[in-house]
């Protein structure tokens, strides 16, 4: 074991004007995160950080998380069982953290609109589910590359990205200790895990594409399978027919996975074997309930290939393979775009609602322009913002570094805050239940200049308290009616309190005069 | 004069990659900024930055930039010379920058649906369109207040943001030496600059709403008319009425323009002076060809209060004063939202077009969720991007301090930046005839892996450069054909060329098969 992994550490502890809470469900322990308010009220939110916020838990790395009590193994899937009109314990969690009856989460995972991705091997995980029907999911990836990176940075990133709300966590690794580094996250991840099994695939033959079989490809995906990962990329939707449609595009092939079995096709001039093998995949996934992320391997790369015929073929045959692995009993969310300009953003979750039979779409961004390298994580929240309004479940992260490096901590942070905010958008804007709560309990913070509350309820409490310090750091300044943006002369704020309290006493001179007046409506004409 | 702005200094030089260029049109110089490329081809690009970016300029804060040419002044406003049929000199400059024709700025202009802001008294400045037929704009906020920063460095902060892509410049300031910062900024501004004068105004009667009259602020407009600012917000639509609608929101009254004006009717119990005035208003701007910003003191402040009818009872007022002004031949926008979730945007557009025949529409965002200060650039830039597509002409940027403090210049970079993403996402899904351009240009050097061309093509060559270098700082590597994400085994860019090479192969092998056949289509069925 590399020493390095002995010397991982993350960061633990309640997050700023939080704590942690637990509702009992049915003798399961549902976490919530508990917003303190000065005023003496509470906020409970939705809370994807496990145990590492939670003060009272005892976080040890080498030993992973406990195992949740009741994980049911050899039981089948979330989809057969659903279908079978069974509850299962992971429903039951689900909705109870989204605040939705069991039934409405039974009905949808039947009905192949949601998923719960959770390998019977990965008794670590706090269930969840991505649907349109429930809130908007945010997915981080993380991982290593040949030229960068160690397996303790990957496990204090992982625990960094959930601690923000990421909703599940993807490890890319492709460089050294893959498995190694996969283990320590599943481990200690108490979210969904999902991979894209072809990059260690490819490791295996040392890299090159040509030399990949069937064979290598499968007992990857076994080992995996066996190691507890939640969902798994494959990108069975790429045939040979369709390579040739991308010849003329500008960005050509951009999806890793895609590009990989494009060579393969190509230099074997033969079927995908992950289209030819499809149902036998299904087969083994259905043993773990591994749920299925059917990768868009030929998603546009720039402004100028979105919604192309390359694009569009795809997804029809990844509405074929969605049939395959449901009747296999297999949970199905197929990936999405990629960089798509806002107008043709809707089209893609038309489509993909058509073809796929409303499989959960999980959708990279889309980035929105190609011309801010360094920025994505801004280009690409408008998009994810939108095709999440539209109806995609959950969006994958992309973060500042995107088309220039790997994420580092900071990028991770960027990159979950940016598309929290574009989850919560899409929330507020399909009209969740639970959403404007949160705003409105913000909103009133601020109009009454309780500023730590102001801090407490935001995505991120340390940066707004630390914005908020360097013009105006002293503690009298935390509950100032008027802040370093206006000075105290020009708080529309303050103002407006003044108002409502002038408007109320103007209410009760009129209620007065009305009085005097007899209480009449229409004054004497002579008075 | 205070120390401080002796000792101003500004950021000078191209940006990376580009250098200034002029055309020349009618004898006028219209700028440029040309990315040039590796491959030796370049691309032109709209440029905001003035001659802080040439290098053959010779910049001197203290003596101001040299006046344009042929600056026209007693003679009408642009909408008055529109409708006459003139084509002005400003109209030909802004064609020129915009790609169009003449003649459409000039119809744009006369119809009311575009406005150049150009006060005779700034001869300094570049003209611009802002109008729903032209690109996107983007305004920056600048200005300090009671408790914080000095005129160096706003003067410093206007440079800073029109380097990295701001239309025009509000002059925000609150606190002390609101003249002398305003006459710093103007005299070095090449794009238009607004202000609100009733902030000046309030200072001048010691900061008590209730002690303005409409004789101090008439001649605070004319003191500001004379000074050169190109156009001001005016919040004659908030009328005594309207207040009691507020009472009842989660954050009443936001607009610190609209908090004033609502304090001194209720205190007056009359109406507004800015309403019974506006056509002596209207009388004084067309003298100096300032454009009207009429101001949305009643916007909401929260998603809760979005589209209520506070909002939209002062917006069909601004519809009765857009006649007005037009019927004195002064030039018009009209100031919109604030906090406004997702599905509530469009209305914002549609009803600002119905009610103020189509004067072009500047917003504030809108942010789309009030749950994030400290990242209010980015849940703004999602409503920004949204609103603009949908018709807005001018965006004014949020930065990340927004709700927090005032910007500082990483803040005023930050929030420019986000904002002119926001903008050209809505160029592109408008279908904006040179905004895929740069796009498809930075795509395809992108996927030939020209690494310093994309760095030059981005909005933010420094940035995007400085993160490549994290990982990969060898000079090398800005040649090489992968990056840090993949390292070189799995770079799907790689692999694509590889697979366009190897397609390109098999087209030649079918090719000769074809020919070895006798270049019949279908073969005989018995070969």
């Amino acid at each position: 074991m590399n020493s390095d992994v002995l010397a991982a550490t993350v960061t633990t502890g309640p997050i700023t004007g939080s704590s942690k809470v637990y509702r009992d469900v049915d003798g399961m322990r549902v976490p919530f995160r508990r917003v303190h308010l000065t005023n003496g009220e509470h906020l409970d939110l939705y809370d994807t950080s496990g145990p590492y916020t939670d003060q009272a838990a005892a976080v040890d790395l080498r030993k992973g998380l406990p195992a949740r009590p009741g994980v049911v193994s050899d039981r089948g899937t979330q989809l057969q069982r659903a279908r079978a009109g069974e509850v299962t314990a992971e429903m039951a969690f689900v909705a109870a953290r989204e605040g939705v009856s069991a039934e409405t989460v039974r009905a949808e995972v039947a009905a192949g609109r949601a998923v719960i991705p959770a390998n019977h091997r990965h008794p670590e995980l706090e269930p969840m589910v991505i649907g349109k029907a429930f809130g908007v999911k945010v997915n981080a990836n993380i991982g290593n590359s040949a030229v960068t990176s160690s397996v303790a940075e990957e496990v204090d990133k992982m625990v960094w990205a959930i601690r923000w709300g990421a909703d599940t966590i993807m490890d890319l690794s492709t460089g050294r200790d893959i498995h190694l580094t996969r283990e320590w996250i599943l481990r200690n991840s108490p979210v969904p895990v999902g991979t894209v099994p072809i990059y260690q695939a490819l490791e295996q033959v040392g890299g090159d594409p040509t030399k990949l079989t069937w064979e290598i490809y499968r007992d990857t995906v076994i080992e995996q399978c066996e190691q507890g990962v939640d969902y798994m990329t494959v990108h069975a939707g790429v045939l040979l027919r369709h390579i040739p449609l991308t010849v003329h595009r500008v960005t050509g092939i951009v999806s890793r996975g895609g590009s990989i079995m494009a060579a393969w096709c190509l230099a074997h001039h033969t079927e995908s074997f992950l289209y030819t093998h499809f149902a036998e995949l299904c087969e083994i996934l259905a043993r773990y309930d591994v749920t299925f992320s059917l990768g868009d391997g030929l998603r546009p790369g720039s402004i100028a290939d979105a919604n192309d015929e390359a694009q569009f073929a795809e997804l029809r045959t990844l509405g074929e393979l969605t049939k395959t692995a449901k009747a296999h009993g297999v949970q199905v969310m197929i990936e999405g775009p990629g960089h798509v300009p806002m107008h043709k953003i809707v089209e893609n979750v038309r489509l993909e609602e058509e073809l796929c039979e409303e499989a959960p779409f999980y959708t990279l961004g889309p980035l929105t322009t190609d011309i801010a390298p360094a920025y994505d994580h801004i280009t690409s929240a408008i998009g994810a913002a939108m095709i999440a309004q539209a109806g995609t479940a959950m969006l994958c992260y992309v973060t500042p570094k995107e088309h220039l490096g790997l994420p580092d901590r900071k990028d991770v942070k960027d990159g979950v805050i940016a598309y929290r905010i574009a989850a919560h958008a899409a929330d507020l804007a399909k009209g969740h239940p639970r959403a404007q709560e949160r705003d409105n309990a913000l909103s009133k913070a601020r109009f009454e200049f309780r500023w730590y509350d102001q801090f407490a309820l935001s995505l991120d409490p340390d940066t707004a308290r630390e914005f908020h310090d360097e013009t105006l750091p002293a503690e009298p300044a935390k509950t100032a009616h008027f802040c370093s943006m206006c000075g105290p002369k020009f708080c529309s704020m303050r103002i407006t309190q003044d108002i409502r309290a002038s408007v109320a006493q103007g209410m009760a001179d009129k209620s007065r005069e009305f009085a005097e007046h007899g209480n009449r409506v229409y004054l004497p004409l002579s008075s």
